[in-house]
């Protein structure tokens, strides 16, 4: 058995920069979850502030609007993401279940030929 | 055609900290063609305190001996890998190679589906 774990990252860039990972997944799929920015950093154990901020990175350099803002109502503003976010969201999950499937197939096949 | 890069990153953890990355992969076999610490930082343009520091971290926390050095002689000292050392590198260069193929291969299907 090897010694060994295996880990792996994936993630897109849009004209060059660093555009989604998985940390910006997860933030991006807990504000559709959760239906506002405030919601979605409680429910990640961040500030508020740190999750505006690394939104409003995305979306600088976002080749389409990710998110659409509602203010004001009974429990202040809504956040929710556009179509085109949602339909990324997915494709980003997907790659990943893939990629993360690939990664440990051939991890076990090439590791275990022999100790090393 | 999608807008976006993929980009990847496989590494192994020993023990539950980093052990072999793209980087420390590079570092090691470079010491492997070039035979000693001071000529494989040379050929990488970094110091050879950066080198030796990475190699050092890497040794202590690696599941057999991954250095062999000879002192002295006419060109100073030579370092070498262990069989288990090299075996290692090809490994996990296969598993890079697969990976990538696999990354490029699903990020080409999911994402040339529609735009997004």
């Amino acid at each position: 058995m090897t010694p060994y774990q295996v880990r792996s990252k994936v993630w897109l860039e849009f004209q060059g920069l660093p555009f989604l990972s998985g940390g910006r997944y997860q933030l991006l799929a807990t504000v559709a979850s959760a239906g506002s920015i405030s919601a979605a950093a409680k429910n990640l154990g961040i500030s508020y502030r740190k999750a505006w901020t690394q939104l409003e990175a995305m979306e600088e350099n976002a080749p389409f609007l990710l998110l659409v803002r509602r203010s004001g109502g009974k429990g202040g503003g809504e956040t929710q993401l556009t179509e085109q976010a949602l339909e990324l969201l997915g494709k980003f999950h997907k790659l990943n279940c893939e990629v993360q499937f690939a990664v440990d197939h051939y991890f076990s096949v090439i590791f275990s030929e022999q100790e090393g």
